[in-house]
């Protein structure tokens, strides 16, 4: 379908950055007349074609689409990667592979999940939320009763604290954007604000943490902070307008915009007001941020700026040279992307990518970038700003103050945790897309 | 679960309209503290549990989740409607479940379809989408091709011009809101503009309309002025994060935000630049606007502002008296919605809902209103406006200028298209909701 290179009105022109990748400005800047002066016929064969000929598919009835729909059959490779798919007795991850989705959020059959034992098969007729401990008045809320508060709305991310360990390797792995970056996703979420709740069974002004408490066999359990609960933490009962998927926590999860995966307790069944931390395993030991001196993070609750770009990205690889779109998404626990950055030849120059509106705060915003590839080596990278002023460290920065991780590490250890630094993808001159660090 | 009618603290409280009905203010001036004080401890029981007894889910392991997840076995109900399950060789339609979502946008698997001859089973390696006619070239376009130009993301409803049908009955039927407005749905696009690639072929000056050609076997084609074509005219290639459900296209459909629903010509492989419209059956026999002097519109393109509420509803049904939000959708052709007002007393007096934001143009906006249900007889009814000035007309108002049905409509047929006026949810004094009109 591709025939040849860019000719047509590309000489008027002028990248903002090396290795041809331009400004945001290009998409607005003469708009489509610039964009088809990029792309130069590059991308489509002419058609003579007055009458199609019908395809196969065009020949007879297709089928009835059925009560719940599901994706076509030709996307079967749409699909989470997991790692414990007989669910024997451990935990289980699953990543979203982000290098086949577009868009602002992550459709619900695709979001990440990762469980200690297993997703429990809950009645939501049955299931109880009790608030109790440093309260005026211990509750208990079926699901029912919690339909009748008022309920609000939002966008936000998920994203695991170990999320992206393949990036402390030494050496960059041969992996792909769904095994770096697939424990992170975003979706809307609607329910009652905890705020609301608690308001209800009044606070004791001993009350400091929260103890929530899950009802998985595990029953993983995560101290919160009381001020996290009073801002902006929320009972999610929904998850992209339908009840939550059941990996994700049906019938009910803890939500806490911007923070570490595993505190938004799923399957939630119990608050407890508390005047100190549980200090469980899940902020004791695992999930604590190890440092290079031997001293550790107590708790990390923040999942900091953060961005990557899904396309191109490994499996995703370019085929002739010409005019490409780069995109990718970006996201912060403190507030709204507010600008990101692309390169092309590996940090050495930057062009601004255009952001897809509304962007909204601890949510995924989608950035994308004009790029025209002319057949030669490049690296792309991203780098992240939101309205905090906060922004993506470099590779070396982070791990200068994290620490390198101490063995090369395989997708589903977390020698370290947090990395929160660019990725660069390399693209080489066949138009293969690799993991490299640059 | 539910006590008691509200006691505590109510005097404090003053409704903004008759029967129990608060302005959307209620829900930030003085935020939970007013919430709990309406709701008086009515939806929550007193709780001791200092440990919960465990549930029969916590005592082993749960399932491992899938590679694509599908909601839990007890939301088996939240389904379409489907009236042609067997896909017999006649039209189809899916109806969203409005009452059992809640949140701005419809799910991938509950979003409504219609189809003429069922979902063809398309290899998106060997489709094409064909531009030609009055253009200065014509173009073949395959999904890799697609793949590389700039794309946009955007939020957008898609509904059906006999949506709501139900509506023009003489007498109100005995169906909820999935039956009167489940051909509605709203969802996010990402896709290619239709104006770039028509950058690339040209256009001749001569072309006023195009011609948009399903795939599907009856091959169902609609015209489409130009300058909708320029404006926000989309190749839509994927549907809330991941490619378009095959009901609603797969791998593309046309995407015209705020117009007709068959108009987005779904499995899409033509669009024919011309300069006069096709005049077919969809545009000269179904939908056109039947009018009460015998005349008709030629064409109704837009969809214009509506609103109504999902819960309570029909088969959404209160329990106790006391605290209740009330929840529903509005949307309009022509931009953002503005304010909706909801009224308890059927339509003599209004309070204005809060707004779910980010609000986006032609695109669904979750409204909500806080009431107190005093036990006694109500009747609910939303009406909303938009930022263009168009507010929805009452019931009187569009059957005095379109016509009554003139027999009474089932939900497969389409005697009328069009309604926008409100809709009126009757709660009598056992909680019960009904379809009435006020």
């Amino acid at each position: 379908m591709a025939k040849k290179s860019a000719t047509k009105g590309w000489q008027e022109l002028e990248p903002s950055a090396a290795n041809g990748l331009f400004d945001r400005r290009a998409f607005f800047k003469g708009g489509a007349t610039l964009t088809a002066a990029m792309t130069g016929y590059t991308l489509s064969e002419s058609a003579s074609a007055q009458r199609l000929v019908d395809d196969p598919w065009s020949a007879g009835p297709g089928t009835p689409t059925g009560s719940y729909e599901s994706p076509s059959r030709f996307e079967s490779g749409v699909a989470r990667t997991m790692t414990n798919p007989n669910g024997e007795p451990r935990g289980q991850q699953s990543r979203t592979p982000h290098h086949l989705l577009d868009g602002s959020f992550t459709p619900n059959g695709l979001h990440m999940v990762i469980s200690r034992s297993g997703a429990p098969d809950i009645d939501p007729e049955q299931h109880r939320l009790v608030i109790h401990g440093l309260v005026r008045q211990p509750l208990t809320f079926t699901l029912d009763a919690l339909a009748r508060y008022p309920m609000v709305s939002r966008m936000a991310f998920v994203e695991c604290g170990g999320n992206s360990a393949a990036m402390w390797s030494p050496e960059p792995l041969d992996v792909g954007v769904q095994q770096i970056h697939g424990l992170v996703s975003s979706a809307e979420w609607t329910g009652v604000m905890l705020s609301t709740l608690l308001e209800e069974t009044g606070i004791d002004p001993s009350a400091k943490w929260l103890i929530a408490e899950g009802s998985d066999a595990l029953t993983p359990h995560r101290s919160v902070p009381i001020a996290k609960a009073l801002d902006d933490a929320m009972i999610a009962l929904y998850q992209n307008g339908e009840r939550i998927m059941p990996g994700n926590g049906y019938p009910m999860r803890l939500l806490l915009p911007g923070w570490e995966g595993n505190m938004h307790v799923k399957w939630l069944r119990r608050i407890e007001l508390v005047d100190q931390p549980a200090m469980s395993i899940y902020e004791a030991r695992t999930y604590t941020q190890l440092l290079p001196g031997g001293k550790a993070y107590r708790f990390h609750f923040l999942q900091e700026v953060k961005s990557f770009i899904t396309r191109p990205s490994p499996g995703v690889d370019l085929s002739t040279p010409g005019f490409y779109e780069i995109s990718g998404v970006a996201y912060s626990a403190t507030g709204r992307i507010s600008k990101v950055m692309v390169s092309a030849d590996g940090g050495q120059s930057w062009a601004e990518a255009a952001l897809e509106g509304p962007v909204q705060p601890k949510a995924f915003t989608r950035f994308r970038a004009p790029w025209h590839w002319d057949g030669g080596p490049a690296v792309l990278q991203s780098r992240a700003w939101d309205e905090s002023g906060n922004f993506q460290p470099t590779r070396e920065q982070i791990v200068a103050h994290r620490g390198e991780a101490t063995r090369v590490p395989n997708p589903n250890a977390f020698p370290n945790q947090h990395y929160n630094g660019p990725t660069s993808w390399a693209v080489n001159t066949d138009g293969e897309v690799k993991h490299v660090y640059a």
